[in-house]
């Protein structure tokens, strides 16, 4: 194993994605778009830039594409409205940053990388984390900007009902959505960072796993960076994120098995449905999922690859 | 060990509680009402009560004593008002309900419950909350119910600064706050509650740990049930509530051996104060804490026990 050894994987979100309902086109939108994501954080980290800074880099190009459900391609809540949920974490000093529920922000994981860099807190919500973002001059967004039309057409079908994506009877669960990243250094520093706009006619100031740290996000040195997508509250009460890392730390096992078990396993035990992707301190990558399919990426010195389905 | 062994523990805070600056009278006020929530979630037990029905008993009890940082005696926030947060989990489903920044409940926990119980969600939070909850008709009290003198004097204390309680260049770390419960039934179920008024003064919609799932509060029947209380951010990034299920499931300690491992060693070395209570299936209860107090009790069908120092 080399030092200089290092590497990136990136998501974009995992579900019901059907080779049958993707057309051509469709489908080099997407892989164009994982690709453009995966260069961009491998580049940093090729000219020996931060894992922190790669997973930003990355998860801001899928924040910016419209295809995603984060940033740009937020879907819409029951109002109407994107309200974002980001975190990122790094493994060396296991310091975090995390915001959830916050609006018009055109990158919610730079803000959370402002929380981790200037705050004493770890996660900061809706209007209390739009104040603290003021010092920063962050780029903002108007709602227009959010408005992607099919997201839109997403609300239409359930608006005004109680139904919300996620739900185990619809069949929106293909649009699970939430995109991450997570890199090694050529420091052999890790970094994880998950962005997220939510679930279509989310109601209630529900809060999902991507916004929480050992749920959603991890990372540590030790073992290893993980960022999952799926159903939220599954990954929440199974501690996906922070689970592989025991696995890894307290069982002893190796990146792949601790993925496999904690996702194909545990979280299908509990009856999620979902993916991580994960990289560990000597540059392995495990990007396993229980679901049909998961937009993801990985590059290293070695390989280049994207892939959407099973 | 008998299958009708049955057991409570609950805390009310830790941090720089000094007998030199407690008078006779306080702590005797303090040591009352740890009984009365202690043997209120006991009596629950005994009569056949569920675990998660017991911790929910004692949290209020607890909430409505205006002595601890929770419910009633929630801290005044940069604004001036009274932002609480709570979970609650049980081991037997790992079904969990909480909720964040939410204001004018009586019982935060028992909110939480109906999250718990009503929702596809685990965690809510501020107006959502509040509208999630129409239905349920739960006890609301006016601000002036959460205006209790000494809080008050401790927010005026650092009122318009940017101080925060948990600052550690601070004397306010006296003051950590925070009250949970954790119980083992006589049908060998296990439950967690936490809940919280925050940090004094606190800003930006600042969440702490007591509301998350795996980081201030987890149960799990396989393994054990934990609450937490301390420097919340730190509490957070080394996921310890979780992480005292994973030292017991991955390798195999005991529940002091873990309770000890995470708090008096890896919560020390992130730099973080604070305790946790805890219990196993078995009904072996561990209640370590790496400051200079913390207010606490157990009962089990052997003991009870209320204790304030190291």
């Amino acid at each position: 194993m080399s030092k200089e050894k290092f590497g990136i994987a990136i998501h974009g979100g995992a579900g019901t994605i059907l080779r049958s309902k993707m057309t051509a086109e469709k489908e080099q939108a997407y892989r164009s778009a994982l690709e453009i994501a995966l260069d961009a954080g491998y580049a940093v980290l090729a000219k020996g830039g931060t894992s922190l800074a790669a997973v930003e880099c990355a998860v801001i190009k899928l924040e910016n594409c419209p295809l995603f459900n984060a940033g740009r391609g937020s879907v819409f809540n029951a109002k109407g409205e994107h309200e974002m949920d980001a975190s990122i974490m790094d493994g060396k000093t296991l310091h975090a940053g995390a915001v959830a529920a916050v609006r018009n922000f055109k990158n919610p994981i730079t803000l959370a990388h402002k929380v981790l860099l200037h705050s004493d807190h770890v996660l900061l919500m809706g209007e209390g984390a739009m104040e603290f973002a003021k010092p920063y001059a962050l780029d903002m967004e108007s709602d227009e900007y959010f408005h992607v039309d099919h997201r839109y057409a997403q609300w239409q079908k359930i608006k005004g009902s109680d139904s919300f994506q996620l739900d185990h009877a619809k069949e929106d669960k293909k649009y699970l959505g939430t995109v991450g990243a997570v890199a090694l250094d050529m420091d052999g520093n890790l970094a994880a960072a998950t962005s997220t706009g939510g679930m279509t006619n989310k109601k209630f100031g529900r809060i999902g796993d991507s916004p929480l740290i050992g749920l959603g996000n991890y990372a540590n040195n030790k073992t290893c960076a993980v960022s999952c997508t799926g159903s939220g509250e599954y990954i929440m009460r199974g501690v996906t994120a922070y689970d592989i890392s025991c696995l890894m730390e307290y069982k002893g096992l190796s990146l792949d098995e601790a993925a496999n078990e904690s996702v194909m396993k545990r979280l299908l035990d509990l009856g999620g449905d979902g993916g991580v992707i994960a990289i560990d301190a000597q540059g392995n990558i495990s990007m396993p999922f229980n679901c049909d399919g998961m937009y993801r990426g990985m590059r290293n010195q070695e390989r280049r690859e994207v892939s959407i389905y099973g």
